[in-house]
């Protein structure tokens, strides 16, 4: 297979360990006869400094123009303090995730045997945890109108939902659960919201198309909860973008391993892969940063493109660098730590 | 002290516990020379099987003209499948607060020494966690317009804020940190919300009345992380409705000790007391609900009418109740479990 990739770095760490990835993909498409053409592009704060905007046009053109995108993260702490100022590394996300249309963000939270006590929750509660969000990711009210009136002493969000936004949604989140143990959850604030009522009308519409799977209800904030006691409860969630974004970060800490949390973005024509982990500045060019979860986004992105073996061999390369403590500090536990590039090179070495 | 109390037993387990608070109350109140006279009135599900509404215009008038309400709990699985009927118990509750200005949710999340092995979290993540959520409660999104348009094939949810509502709620939070640590922490989405933005500016503006609180700003997804991460790191917590209702209940199950969290929601004139646990069905009339949740929200309600002794001399009969081992079966941990009944009338005779 011939793969045109935009590789989207950013900022803090975001280059180190997209280093690493690369070269571990490049390894796998060698040893199974592929060809990746990477195609690098600015973004976040790299590119507000370079071009005055963190998604440039030309930045679009090359990811629009891909048959994926590797991204890996944004932010810096020179734009941390003033969340209203006009151009911010966020801005550029958002302006991404609707121009490249990635409706559906898949976020997976899952254990490894050998760092389950990594987590803040005891043992037996976090043990055999291995649930995914689909997240709404380019609607809601991360885009309604918004705004201010009454010389700015009134501000207003608007969330608003359609119906084929829902069921675009849904459809990914039946269809995923098709392939795991058939449960899913849709996550709501039903009692309250109007949206959230068409959210799970229209998700209760589709239950027919799928007899085999079995469907719950549940309000957000009990999902907060049950989150925390029993996560191993959950198998596949779907929800809207604000609810998402709040229980999927919480759903992250919660095995411990958030440094190995992947992710995707997925869109009709492009999709998007990334850790879940941020720019982390204070590591920058320290050759520390754990490059694991950029490793198993670009699994995942070798197994969207139907590439199973691939993605597989590079999960087995984790788990066994994992097994053998080849891992960064984070995970070295007083044990001897290695670098980023090292961790790349021998998961390179081992694909 | 002549006090008038609105007495809001609801549904399920709510009469029962509602019970014992009135008869710890009283105990407290004979001890200490106060006369209470509580005012019964309907709410609930039991509102909406005697007159056909959640909160009737008879409650209403009863607890206007009280010094405070006790409020037990309402939801009854009969109204559990459907979200979208006209009449449902929390539309009642939604009403209530309105109609009563209860702007200012309060919950305390702490922990109890001889119950920290009921965390699902490590107990070194747990230990020394004392934290309170204000939580905005008449506004946002829950009481923005909202309705279908497009053939009911779109839905929308207005969250509004005005500038006057921050600064009413978020006096409150500097005015509890003052009283604790000092520390307080504005949780939003001021990368994303227009809202969030006039949270933020506003409660920046206000930092100069209160020089001696540290004031921090988190977005609201990093709070869901550091919530499980580190909970005893936070201190006072100021935020939305929505933000609120997730994460209060999110800090509710950290502790382990859900079944005893109380909770207050005061308005200009008149405040309500609440234990945080719901109406508990299964349960309704076996005599094993846990009564401490509404006999701590009845200790709150005393404080907050300056009766601080007799707020603590229920607070110190829980604790000692906890240590003898007075305790209903949720705690009991395999050892001698007490109605509850038997725990009210403990804690009656030992105020
Ligand atoms: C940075 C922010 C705009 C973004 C979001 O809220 O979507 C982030 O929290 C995320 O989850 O990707
Ligand atoms: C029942 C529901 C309307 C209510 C809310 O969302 O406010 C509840 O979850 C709460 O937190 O008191």
């Amino acid at each position: 297979m011939k793969l045109n990739i935009a590789l989207l770095a950013g900022d803090g760490i975001g280059p180190e360990v997209i280093n690493e990835a690369v070269k571990v993909s490049d390894a796998v498409a060698q040893k199974y006869g592929h060809e990746i053409t990477w195609k690098p592009a600015l973004t976040g704060a790299a590119a507000i400094d370079a071009v005055g905007e963190p998604y440039p046009d030309s930045t679009h053109e090359v990811c629009k123009n891909a048959d994926a995108v590797l991204f890996g993260a944004i932010g810096h702490p020179k734009y941390d303090n003033d969340p209203s100022a006009p151009v911010r590394p966020e801005q550029g996300l958002l302006k991404m995730r609707k121009a490249l249309g990635l409706f559906a963000n898949v976020r997976p939270t899952f254990t490894f045997p050998s760092l389950l006590d990594k987590s803040p929750l005891k043992r037996e509660r976090i043990e055999g945890t291995d649930l995914v969000f689909l997240r709404e990711l380019t609607g809601g009210i991360y885009f309604g109108e918004k705004g201010r009136k009454d010389n700015g002493d009134t501000a207003y969000d608007n969330c608003v939902y359609t119906r084929a936004e829902v069921q675009r949604l849904a459809k990914k989140g039946f269809e995923l659960a098709m392939t795991r143990s058939k449960k899913l959850c849709c996550v709501d604030k039903a009692n309250v919201l109007e949206t959230s009522r068409l959210w799970r009308e229209t998700v209760q519409t589709m239950e027919k198309d799928y007899p085999e799977v079995e469907v719950s209800y549940e309000f957000v904030d009990a999902v907060a909860m049950r989150l925390v006691q029993w996560p191993n409860s959950y198998d596949v969630l779907i929800t809207e973008n604000l609810f998402g974004d709040i229980l999927t970060d919480e759903a992250s800490v919660i095995s411990g391993s958030m440094g190995l949390m992947p992710s995707a973005s997925m869109g009709a024509e492009v999709s998007l892969f990334e850790p879940i982990h941020g720019s982390y500045p204070q590591a920058t060019g320290l050759n520390i940063a754990n490059p694991m979860a950029t490793i198993l986004s670009a699994a995942m992105m070798f197994e969207n493109f139907g590439l199973m073996e691939e993605g597989k061999a590079m999960r087995d390369a984790v788990n066994k660098a994992l097994e053998a403590g080849v891992v960064t500090e984070d995970l070295a536990n007083g044990g001897k730590a290695y670098g980023t590039k090292e961790v790349g090179d021998w998961l390179a070495a081992n694909v």
